[in-house]
């Protein structure tokens, strides 16, 4: 038996989205007692932190409305069903900053809110950039700025929380520890 | 207006439940089109990066099972209606750990899936922490192991997937970043 295993007893779909699917299981704890657990499904996703020539990180900025804000993050997206991680972080990368890469390295998996739901990013580091003559169109909802920054202005922009995403966070944090 | 700002149309609340509740959002696009958004509406939460005096993180493993496996984690927990964040941190501390702290430092907040939820994490930094006698209870469904690793100990728990958590492979970076 895995560590504090809740073995579920009864699994309850609730909504199944476009995105995410939401379902209600009822668990056995360890102690014997039972819970509910409230799970978000997600396909998973990649972001990529991509640096340019000149040592820059790439960003881009975008409406997310959960927040009800814009926000900067690192190029990411979600996978399509099969396919592989390597293949999203280009597709992303290149629709969302126009930027093909020669290097592309993976880096580290996690899962980004574990309490709720399964969603874990897949995370790449792009090198050896090069800008594509015909750029790949983004999704039809989506509307996205580029902006390049150095590693110390992305750290000023998490400390002023104008980097407020915590992939993003992390990949200021990696760029400073890994130039 | 806000920039590639999405004005919703229409919200449809879908389930309200014990953590979490979802709706789905008919938005107009900033090209004029419609689309739909699924959020997840949560509390938001504290995590602490909490340091002993021997310069080691604490943290706790524990079963998710958005994830079905345990994983392990910087201590953290949701906020209660009206609690202020400094206050949780303390208290998810307190009841997952076993300690207390004489300094706790705001570090910064970040978002954790905006693509999807409006969670944010509230981020501390805690020192001069001692061990408290008689120790909170932690919430009945809750079970959680507590371990102490070096920078050095969690740097390799990341690149080993050890630790599988972004909150907590942040909090391994900044330690390295700020030994």
């Amino acid at each position: 038996m895995k560590k504090f295993e809740e073995k579920s007893l009864h699994s309850t779909p609730i909504y199944a989205g476009k995105v995410i699917s939401l379902k209600v299981d009822d668990v056995l704890l360890p102690n014997g007692k039972e819970s509910k657990r409230e799970i978000v499904t997600h396909p998973g996703a990649v972001a990529v932190i991509a640096i340019t020539a000149e040592g820059k990180l790439v960003l881009v900025e975008q409406y997310r409305k959960a927040l009800e804000r814009s926000i900067i993050e690192i190029p990411a997206g979600k996978l399509e069903p099969g396919e592989a991680p390597e293949h999203t972080a280009r597709r992303e990368l290149e629709e969302e900053t126009g930027y093909g890469c020669h290097s592309l390295t993976y880096l580290q998996t996690f899962a980004t809110s574990p309490g709720f739901a399964d969603e874990v990013i897949h995370l790449f580091v792009a090198q050896d950039l090069y800008k594509i003559e015909a750029k790949a169109e983004l999704d039809e909802d989506e509307f996205v700025e580029l902006l390049e920054v150095t590693v110390e202005e992305a750290e000023k922009m998490v400390k002023e929380q104008g980097i407020f995403d915590a992939k993003t966070a992390f990949a200021a944090l990696w760029m400073k520890a890994n130039q």
